[in-house]
């Protein structure tokens, strides 16, 4: 996809890249690799078989051009992908490859696979951010700030105030996320329609070992509840949205009327050599109003018909993604925003 | 509001009845009541003072239409209604009524006060749709019914199958309010600005006393910082997402050329008197997408302007209350609904 | 429907009353009249007939709840209320009632009769909120202001500049109600699919003689066809944010510390009395997003499954009514707020 | 910005290259050529310098990753821009450049130059659209159908009654392009804050001489009123809408079950080779709900705060790429269905 330059103010890269087609394929290969050798360990299919697929994963190439034909077609990786695997593999792995899977299998698990990163990720940049700002509450928390109440001076609290309020919902989504990750990040086994029917008495036991290989949770089926992936998305835009207000306040503060807070280092005008723009605050309010429609977005994701929907499904992964980069975006854009914060003590409205 | 015959679709009386005008007077009086009390306890105001407003509020009766008047002046009825009750009051009480409080700490415990009673009734409806899921599923559940994958008949599976796709979330949704509950029902109390420095070294103890007198959890300020307000609306628009997925299962498999369930007592044509339409199944998707994107509207409303946003906060009041009422009259449907669905014998497409 | 005190802020007594179900139930009787009488000019059913039918409608006395209770059971108001108006016909009549008709006929016909009231008086509202915005800008035009780019000071402009660039929107949203206005406003007839077979040759003229009874275009079936109804939405929203983009600006520059301009009569605190809240221009901004966020939902609504959709029609029903009528809000408050602007000579940033 | 390979189904070549880095520099190029050419005709700057600047704007050569820094830096690429292509100029011209223009004079312009071609494409698929749905009426439209009314079985219309449904709102959205183009193609010119002031009595005939070298409609200011904008996101929701009733009608029609439509090339299973899946069909759902979505974030744009708001236009950035782009996508895939169809006689339910 060829963007706008203006789509670099969505972008980051660090979570792009846990998303993009090369952690996809890699996430493909380790769910087929983990696959066939727990399927070995049950018994179900032989020890070479299982070893034959593991080296066949670590040389796959893959043709992504090929790839994509094959997602239009197909709407989905999976088909492609194993046929190709399957080609590459000596003719005796061959029907052992994908045994009892479906590619909603891998599809599901190679996205909660590297949802992993990218949940440590955002989980590491909230942490960064939460230290910066009470870095600084600690240096100028003891300022005051005149309050605003309905876009009115109201009565004056302390920077410290401020930035509390500012936390306060940070650290409370540490706890959201570490509550839902174990939800999210698990394993999605089921085979054709979800009845792991093909694995007899060892499905549950393959479904262990799956998860155990691959660091993930073990779970029941979950292809046609997805439940998880949009609460997931939902905290995003709370992440997201938290962070926006942050850029709100700030704009608003750095107002040239207002002048509460200055920051270093602000965009400049091609018009107007005298002003400071609070770029990177509104950036952020930007980016907390595009994850919010993207969560709703997702949300209609919900409505899943039946045992598998291909409409649903794929409006996951038009929203999903982009509400997981720009939520990145906005942390990291925050992380950067806070050490330029200089309040200016300020106690009575002019 | 008079709404078209149509919105009784999305309506649902219990629901609506915890967050009614009268909920709310009730709520806003038991406020004051609890503040004045604890205060009194804490030593800040004459425990005769206390008993005054504890009567006042008791025998207060509002002008319904001056207090609507209000909030178009004020754009809270905190003022205006606070300024009714201070003059029924004896004027030795007055002083005290309200002390140290604002329109927002009124407006947000109101809230939560009323938002207890919708968790607990959605709560409880979430279980009733769990029993009766798992009832058919005793039932029926050993029927075989067509998978259909990609809107194709794919393997069969049997109604157990199907109906514990359908219980999973909602089983999860039990937990998730569960978990939020601690965070949402929570006093809001911090003053003006949100600072609580009229009540000096007392104002924590009268926090923590007007929560147990309202029966809600104790917490700091969240006046600005509304996530788990928003986490409750991405909550609700997640149940009736799982609702709204079991509504569109069920008008699929109730085609006329799958058949593969039949919905007693179903809707009739004016013009059709052969058909038997899914009404309420339909019904549950649109519920599902409605509060989809109340859910993303409320999204919105994080970037909460500073101490206090007019316009965000506003925006809340437009779209939770619904996103609550959708969501209950989608339970309310799919429980009615459960009980009028019979599975089909079906074991191949045909 | 009980909703919340708050509720208020986005009600509209005018437009609710074009939608509410006495208007719903007088357009459906002229639906049923006019069809009647275009159905015996053209031949189809005796004079006698359409002469009872008229006397029927004009006659008839709707039971609200027995209507609402078919709603449920049919998903749609027709059934039921063609049911219960025939019985009120002589026996000979009855027959002739409705013939070759379907609910969704009389459904979507009654709501483009309701709507071009709306229409009307939102049209009325756009002028004279232009109205007012012209009058301020003969009053107060001259005077100059800090225009605030990317929220800093910038250079200045005179408030006429600020006024046009409220205005110029307002008149490009006249032209394009104007626009739809045929699209929008015209019957719907189709009977039971669509293919108004029953009447055979005389369809068309049938057709045509409702839609001029009714006063509205003639058109060919758009049952499945959404996009005027989503048009209109969209529209309305359109209308709502240029209106919330003058809140916003007013908000901003009604700051304390920015004081641009003075808004008489604010909003009041219950805590500060030395306040003066941009109160009607934060609720105009709230309506702004709100709208943003129906009209949004609204969208989905276009993936109108087959011949006739439940789901699809029940979620306009669930987003259209309150989109018309917080747009109609929006203007309503905002023409009340454009006298109210007292602009503040200013020159520099302060 | 490096995206999983699922986003290949909502991309577009040539909708993105119409909006690429590539295309906006050669507009942002075009302006600055054209703003001077027109400046020297007005007797504003030296013919000499008009002349330079066009040569220097011919040999540009950008430095795109110091453009993309200047962008998170400035919020806006014009100042890097700028600054970038003055030192390429010859000393004397370099005054002479952007003059009396501001940033988003560039920005905006370099927006309509590039939704020009947008615009056409998008409107040459439509016409395609037609062609095929209108030849495939000649080709199959006599076979009968089954009309399906709620999801169930009603009675039968002909393949011919299905597609004008189909074709009607494409023919209108012809319709709504055209009315729309002329508000959307012209050029923004207001300088620093929209008053034009630098460029005296000049100041329009510049307006005009730009406009026609540019090839867009002359206008007023609109840099902070951005309904044409938003109307056109709100169209191509529209269509895309248009085109996913299409998907859904499709995919309902070619389940197993009922069989009415066969889809020559449909997708595979990568665990059930019996099924021939309705991909394109449940992607084109799938793009119609995307773009529901998108349209209303770029709505909640219309709040555009002052004479220029970072964070509403940047919302505009992120969401209107993305929804042109999956409106082309949305075609594409549907003009590449339409011939894949094949209606099945049906006369009644099975």
């Amino acid at each position: 996809m060829t963007l706008p330059f203006t789509a670099a103010l969505c972008a980051d890269a660090e979570i792009e890249n846990c998303l993009a087609p090369k952690a996809e394929l890699e996430a493909m290969l380790a769910f087929e690799t983990a696959l066939a050798d727990a399927q070995a360990e049950a018994g179900l299919i032989p020890a070479e078989a299982a070893a034959a697929i593991a080296r066949g994963c670590a040389a796959f190439e893959a043709n992504e051009a090929a790839l994509t034909s094959g997602l239009f077609k197909d709407g989905v990786l999976g088909p492609g992908f194993v046929k190709a695997l399957r080609q590459s593999l000596p003719e005796a792995a061959r029907p052992h490859l994908h045994f009892g899977a479906t590619s909603q299998d891998i599809t599901d698990t190679a996205l909660t696979l590297r949802l992993k990163p990218v949940l440590m990720a955002l989980d590491a940049r909230l942490a960064l951010l939460i230290d910066g700002l009470e870095a600084l509450a600690r240096e100028q928390g003891s300022l005051t700030l005149m309050a605003q109440t309905r876009m009115q001076a109201a009565l004056p609290i302390t920077v410290y105030d401020k930035l509390e309020a500012w936390l306060r919902p940070l650290r409370r989504h540490q706890e959201r996320l570490a509550a839902l990750a174990p939800r999210l990040l698990v394993i999605q086994f089921g085979g054709p329609v979800g009845a792991r029917t093909e694995l007899g008495d060892k499905a549950d036991a393959v479904a262990a070992g799956l998860a155990v290989r691959l660091g993930l949770g073990n779970a029941p089926c979950w292809h046609t509840s997805r439940d998880n992936i949009v609460e997931f998305g939902a905290t995003l835009a709370l992440v997201a949205g938290a962070v926006g207000k942050i850029g709100q306040d700030t704009a608003l503060l750095a107002q040239t009327e207002n002048g509460a807070l200055k920051i270093a280092g602000g965009g400049s005008s091609s018009a107007m050599a005298h002003k400071a723009n609070p770029v990177t605050a509104e950036l952020l309010v930007a980016l907390a109003r595009y994850a919010a429609g993207l969560s709703g977005t997702l949300n209609q994701a919900l409505v899943h018909e039946n045992e598998r929907s291909g409409a649903a499904w794929t409006l996951e992964w038009f929203t999903l993604p982009p509400l997981a980069v720009a939520t990145g975006a906005a942390l990291r854009e925050a992380i950067g925003l806070v050490p330029r914060m200089q309040f200016q003590t300020k106690t009575q409205a002019r």
